[in-house]
């Protein structure tokens, strides 16, 4: 359809009609031909609304879909197809890895292939619209949803949400794309304490200096939905946020798509004591423009008192029916409700080579060798390997927020192992539980696992006693050790972030028979490590690896692949070091630098105020020396740029990748500056004894921020630019702008 | 003087001579008649500038400042005496308990007659000016400064910060009153992730609401002095804060006074990365009208530089020098340079009974019972009691800000308990030590003290079975443990909140043979105590203080005085809670009337959402129930007050205090409102079996807040009024604003 027709469809619905394209409930609403009751009537939603409703929220399968879609095309006067949209987050069938794991890849590009596939698989599957990406900046690991994010970097995250974007939504070829919902806008990441849902507070200039450029980095990348998080920003919950919503991200950004809530967001306007009632949440989401209502009655029931009220204007309400209705028209909806849907597809793609490759490819780029003592790995075929923990022999790799990846494909480690390793050479056990129990971890639904708890004190017994036989037969044994499932993700946050107590204590009974120890590492956010590491020879962060973790694992571990995964959030030393991350201010008294006396500087008396493993920082086989750093000029006008250059030098006999990384500091501004910030890098591959000359260009646009007077500018004056495998990198060079 | 002599005065000095009363240098520079060279040097200071300069930093002494003021006056052409400044917070020689104690009085009036009493001893030692009161709102225990706060809660601290204020300055009579100058202006209890002087950041909303009123009520109660902070405020360093210092500081609040730096502020504004360098930091720093300089040479060398670049103008130089001029005036200067000091009255003040009796019954007020089960507390004399503990005979209970303090007056627990306890009822060991060494403490130069470290194996163990044998022989043990002094105050920030490990083990080893057990703790700021709480009968917090501290500890140990302090900050659950409050806001998922399941509530999955202790929380040996609670109107229109009433009833046979609190909740804002809010208080006295009706007057100025478009306003609709024993009381009316 043109505009045209848009707006002569637009003219033709109801008031109800209208209302309900803004309206999105959840499956169990349709339950594909006959109502159910029991949801409608808790919610206050009769069935016209139903029938009314514009949105689907998590129902997919072709077959599903299908009937939905016809049974409402049929009884529809309006005939203006549903919209489906669900959480596909990092995979759909296929599970890639977490996202914090993705960022960890330093690849964009891979990522973005990623989800091209993952819209394929989904699009088969009847959806239109994934609520993704979500590119929170976080810098409080005690947060659950950190591993929804790719990281605590403005600058990372904003290139991996343009490449997110770019992968769901390719051309919008019905059948291989799905539109994409930005989320959560904004500061999400930033809940105080870490526990979520909490208040956000911050400066406007730390929010848009920090938080907010990813949200736009999607949007400039033609995102077509933005989701409302749940938290305040200047004390006022984003849904009701008028300034948030419509100023910045609608005028100022020019966002004319579709603006979502998070689920239930206008109803707990109540609960935030902003609003009085479901009528007061109403007219508040609708004044900061807030197209779709999700999973609440408050849209379905009171904008037409509202509009009778006078409270909101019959254009307001136009505006956000014509912008879902252009939502429907870009996806081709008009012209084929059905979409892509289709259960031969579905079936064809479930076991598709490509996506398994492309998963295993994702997942031995996303993990973490973080320590590798005496160079224990990478093993050979030839080594006694014994395989422990809870971890071992698991399927549940895939993280929380993958709701609809299939677990039974899930390649364990053990199996991984068993594949390759001639079976004299590698034993398994489990040797301890993930957990003592799940207490506390909430009612998950469909998403509950099991703690893999050994049930009496002889089954723990003996478990133990035979990990510590393995022990003593193997020269190598590894750890595979982790969070469940359920201690990350949405609402899963913690205020300890060691391992599992009853890992520890396992670990340690058994360390004292063990040769060489590797510990893979299982969890969806930065943990301390700092007692363990120290008891282990080697750590391989795998995050939850998805899929095909197991083979990415024993890709790693053996040495098929060369690890080049890089951190993207700081682990900190301890929890009491929170929030930590690699670009701070230097602030007033730097211990590295001060003129007063240790005592009087900013630090902690019993912790280092640096993380354990810092942004940026990985491991590989092989090892890369970074020398001769230069500048093209040691002067920048307005509108030159500078060329930085640095050669980097496999000084191995293993071939491996590097992740260059760029970072700028200004070191006097009108407001206090980061003491180092990413402005570029580069993936590159070195063959054994290799030496690549990398070149980054420093435009002046690198060098904008939020000035005092709160332009986004540049100043004059000195920078210094470092090159390096690391934030914690020193080779630095400097020049002037003038 | 009056006005015109003073701008006379003004007018006849050189531009040397103006920029000299911007200076203020330390003792060191004034070798009482000698001018030191060393110093000055180091800092680029020459001795015409030392001749020159108008303030004196900790330098006191009746003998020292006169000899200073003598010679610094004959040798000067302008005849304007300087002015002497110093850190006398918590007392002089006479030292008070820590402010984060005196706080848990809840007795503002006892507070001011500490500091009137002060302001004497200090006067006779002939100081001007205090740097005190510290009035800033902490809400996170990993900050050391925070024992010389009074705590988390913006309307408290504006209450003391008043008395505080009233009570150094009284009526300005010389010999009887200092200066004040209120600190640190602004937020410098909130930085990031607790460690000292890190970013501060926060909306202006958050700053106006929560943190700036304390230091506008020291500047309505007409402190003299305000002091700038270390930290940035907006990213900009608050020294050099146009918009925090001259627009809001003394456009808006009026404030004429002299705005000083802490500590080296200005060059700092160098390390923050505002200032090039020395030259364009005192520009920064004079922009945002700082009057003085402290401790830098930025104001000494390079302010003529300035005015000869017509950078900065004569009259910004004229204004803060006549402020300089004024202050020195109002403290009589002009008439008497020698002001009060008096060797004689030293001498008289120094073991003034006055003083020691009032000291005693601040400790007493302040001290604050947590935990009491099975009556343990209050012991009688028939009691055999063992005292154990690095605290136990220490004379280590001044704190680390009581810079003059006399600690060889200071009555330790063990002497209080030796003057009443007969002989075969008491015992004493050290037990163990403070701390293992004080390595990463820093270096403090004359406020370092011992570890109390037992230096053999030997000692350690004999002293262990000591503790052992004592156990077995007492029916209660006190263990007397607590931080090291160097473990709070500046710079002292921790990440681990717990006792010290040393003394935790300690208590695992005796604890065994113990019957019942009280413990004493000395800390300076909220500790964790959820492990050692549940192993000890009865917890006395007993912060550190002061000179009278033993005396205190043993009238409320031995129930010759009922404990009737209560916490003015929470001591969290664990540190991975921080910062934690009681008066945070609802969120739009608070866990206790979610719609949402439990798990998609804002909760930790390994913690209760609130402290181990809340704010307000404290027991006596008596038992008061609060019943009956009544507004004397449903409600009230614009101009109108409610009475609240309530029945507080002594149920027990022992008379004591309850501090009876008033908090109120605006249930729906134009932006989120927190849960609760101190409104009021009053500590009351209540006789075995009383009853008495408590009111409060509930004024519309008690609703106003910082609304959606930032007026300070009350907004129509319903409050909730609760009054009880702490922030946790569930009592509540409710009423309407029309």
């Amino acid at each position: 359809m043109d505009n045209t027709q848009l707006l002569n469809l637009l003219n033709t619905l109801t008031i109800e009609e209208k209302i309900g394209q803004l309206i999105q409930l959840s499956g169990d609403f349709f339950n594909a031909g006959a109502m159910a009751v029991g949801p409608m009537e808790k919610l206050g939603i009769t069935q016209e609304i139903v029938q009314l409703t514009g949105s689907v929220l998590n129902v997919l399968g072709a077959e599903k879909v299908t009937t939905i879609q016809r049974d409402y095309m049929e009884k529809s006067r309006h005939k203006i197809p549903l919209l489906f949209m669900a959480d596909i987050v990092y995979g759909y069938k296929t599970v890639f890895p977490i996202p914090l794991a993705l960022g960890s890849s330093w690849n964009p590009e891979l990522v973005k292939w990623c989800n091209r596939l993952t819209a394929k698989e989904a699009c088969a599957a009847g959806a239109h619209v994934t609520f993704a990406p979500m590119v929170d900046v976080v810098r409080d690991a005690r947060w659950g949803r950190s591993m929804e994010s790719t990281g605590e970097d403005t600058y990372l995250n904003s290139v991996f949400a343009k490449a997110m974007v770019e992968g769901f939504q390719g051309d919008f070829t019905p059948g291989e794309s799905l539109a994409s919902c930005v989320k959560h806008y904004a500061a999400y990441g930033a809940p105080e304490g870490g526990r979520d849902y909490n208040t956000v507070d911050m400066s406007e200039r730390r929010l848009r200096e920090e938080y907010l450029p990813p949200y736009k980095a999607a949007v400039d990348a033609g995102c077509e939905l933005v989701m409302t998080s749940f938290n305040t920003v200047d004390e006022i919950p984003a849904t009701a946020n008028q300034w948030l919503m419509d100023e910045v991200l609608r005028q100022e950004w020019g966002f004319d798509g579709v603006l979502i809530t998070d689920y239930a967001a206008i109803s707990e306007l109540i609960a935030h004591g902003v609003a009085e009632n479901e009528k007061h949440a109403a007219r508040l989401a609708m004044e900061a423009s807030v197209d779709i209502d999700m999973k609440t009655s408050c849209y379905a029931n009171q904008l037409k008192p509202l509009l009778e009220d006078g409270a909101i204007s019959q254009q307001k309400l136009d505006e956000a029916v014509l912008r879902v209705l252009r939502l429907k028209n870009k996806l081709g909806l008009f012209e084929d409700p059905f979409r892509g849907a289709s259960i031969a597809k579905e079936q064809e793609l479930k076991e598709s080579y490509e996506s398994k490759s492309l998963s295993r490819k994702a997942a031995t780029e996303s993990l973490v060798l973080l320590q590798n003592s005496k160079n224990t790995l990478p093993l050979t075929k030839a080594t006694k390997v014994a395989l422990i923990g809870p971890y071992a022999n698991s399927q549940e790799l895939n993280g929380l927020w993958a709701v609809y990846g299939d677990k039974s494909q899930v390649i364990t480690v053990k199996k991984a192992f068993e594949e390759i390793m001639p079976s004299d050479c590698f034993k398994y056990t489990q040797g301890c539980a993930l957990l003592e129990s799940l207490d506390g971890l909430g009612d998950f639904g469909f998403f509950a696992s099991e703690a893999n708890a050994l049930n009496t004190d002889e089954a723990r017994e003996a478990e133990k006693n035979k990990a510590i036989e393995l022990a003593k037969w193997a020269d190598v044994v590894i750890f595979a050790m982790g969070e469940h499932t359920l201690q990350s993700g949405e609402a899963g946050s913690r205020t300890d972030l060691t391992l599992p107590k009853i890992q520890t204590d396992f670990m340690n009974e058994v360390l004292p028979w063990v040769k060489r120890s590797v510990l893979l590492l299982f969890n969806g956010r930065p943990l301390v490590l700092t007692d363990i590491k120290d008891r282990v020879d080697a750590i391989l962060e795998c995050w939850f690896p998805g899929t095909e973790g197991g083979h990415a694992i024993v890709d790693l571990v053996m040495g098929h692949v060369n690890p080049s995964g890089r951190l993207t959030m700081s682990f900190p030393y301890t929890v009491g070091q929170v929030p930590v991350y690699y670009n701070g201010f230097n602030t007033g008294r730097p211990p590295k630098s001060s003129t007063h006396s240790l005592r009087f500087t900013s630090r902690y008396l019993d912790s280092p105020n640096e993380p354990l493993y810092p942004f940026g920082f990985g491991l590989s086989y092989h090892v890369a020396e970074y020398t001769n750093l230069k500048l093209s000029h040691a002067n920048m006008r307005a509108g030159q740029e500078i060329e930085a250059t640095i050669e980097v030098h496999n000084t191995s006999d293993v071939e491996g990748e590097e992740v260059v990384q760029l970072y700028i500091r200004d070191l006097v501004g009108s407001v206090v500056r980061p003491i180092k910030e990413l402005r570029g890098f580069q993936k590159i591959h070195l063959l054994p004894g290799e030496t690549k000359q990398i070149s980054f260009k420093i435009t002046e646009e690198l060098l904008k921020f939020h000035t005092k007077s709160m332009r986004y500018e540049a100043e004059p004056g000195y920078f210094e630019v470092y090159i390096g495998n690391s934030s914690d990198s020193d080779i630095c060079a400097r020049f002037r702008l003038e």
